[in-house]
């Protein structure tokens, strides 16, 4: 084989190697992306369940964003739990929340924009590896945020990064878009044998 | 009024306030009891939402106990997040787990008795608010742990004290004695399109 031959034939080999490798990481980067979770329907454990994993990730040293839409004027012992840890958990609530009982719908929309902004500034943080937009369904379904724009932004975020969003009633495009879907159902309640909400169980 | 008819009067109208008082307590009590939750179905999320819970339960201060009757072989981030707060969570894995693949029944039928002594403990622990029983449905399932003991030391405990079980296929008898009852259904899951577990979401 001529010297040139050689050459040829080695920077041949290194390409092939280098491809192997890029390819393996292509391969490895489609299995490992960030997953859409939805967790809809009329029963108990959407939030809880998002919260769980938020425990989950912070046990694998994996930074987490908070975002809830709704239960911004209670607070909730979720809330006082996980901003003790400032630094690993980035914790927002809505204001007062919505205001679905005084009927002032520009209110309500205003404040589901200003949400939604922190909600997509999570989604373009790369150092969050987890974003929890607690409740999303609900603020979707009354029309106050636009589902293509939600979307979009949720689309665009970084590709190793999980997003689970809860509320009953989640729209059709939101199931469509997700990577799964768990069906939270009622099967059995105390509250309707009478039992009042329990501090720590309800909220 | 004779002094005597006057002193039975004020006897009797006091022990009155006293009834009332009583009544009051009792009714309050009735009202606010631990409540028995059960997580089944074949969906994600049971026991995600029993550590959502126990990060709710510790955000208002409540001292929490947990038995993973499955889980025992691989370390997950709740285990490595929750153990971070020994004064608060009394966290409990049953040795390498159970040994479906082995099928020495016998040396499964021993790790579920000694998780459960573990269990009964917490049961009996008046300062532990909230316990979870994590995968409990699958050790009964299979015939590992007596239902009827198992209902009877969950009866048995506190009064104030919550207990969360999980796992697939709960048992009758469980949904029965169960003060609420939530079912998991998969509606659509990334990983039957080909994409695998991932850390912080699945384990």
């Amino acid at each position: 084989m001529s010297e040139t031959a050689e050459r040829d034939a080695r920077h041949k080999a290194r390409m092939q190697r280098k491809k192997a490798l890029i390819d393996e990481k292509i391969a490895q980067a489609q299995d490992e992306y960030g997953l859409l979770l939805v967790h809809s329907g009329n029963g108990k454990g959407k939030s809880s369940s998002a919260f769980g994993m938020v425990a989950r990730a912070l046990g694998h040293g994996i930074k987490v964003g908070v975002v809830q839409f709704i239960k911004g004027a209670a607070s909730t012992g979720e809330e006082t739990f996980f901003r003790r840890f400032p630094e690993e958990v980035s914790y927002h609530v809505m204001g007062e929340g919505f205001t679905w009982e005084t009927q002032d719908r520009q209110r309500d929309i205003a404040k589901a924009q200003q949400a939604w902004a922190v909600a997509r500034h999570l989604l373009s943080d790369e150092s969050v590896g987890l974003v929890v937009l607690d409740e999303l369904n609900i603020a979707l379904k009354h029309g106050y945020l636009e589902l293509d724009t939600v979307l979009a932004d949720i689309e665009a975020r970084p590709l190793l990064q999980h997003v689970v969003v809860t509320g009953r009633g989640a729209l059709p495009g939101m199931i469509e878009a997700a990577d799964t879907v768990t069906e939270m159902s009622l099967v059995k309640h105390a509250f309707k044998s009478g039992v009042k909400a329990q501090k720590g169980i309800e909220f």
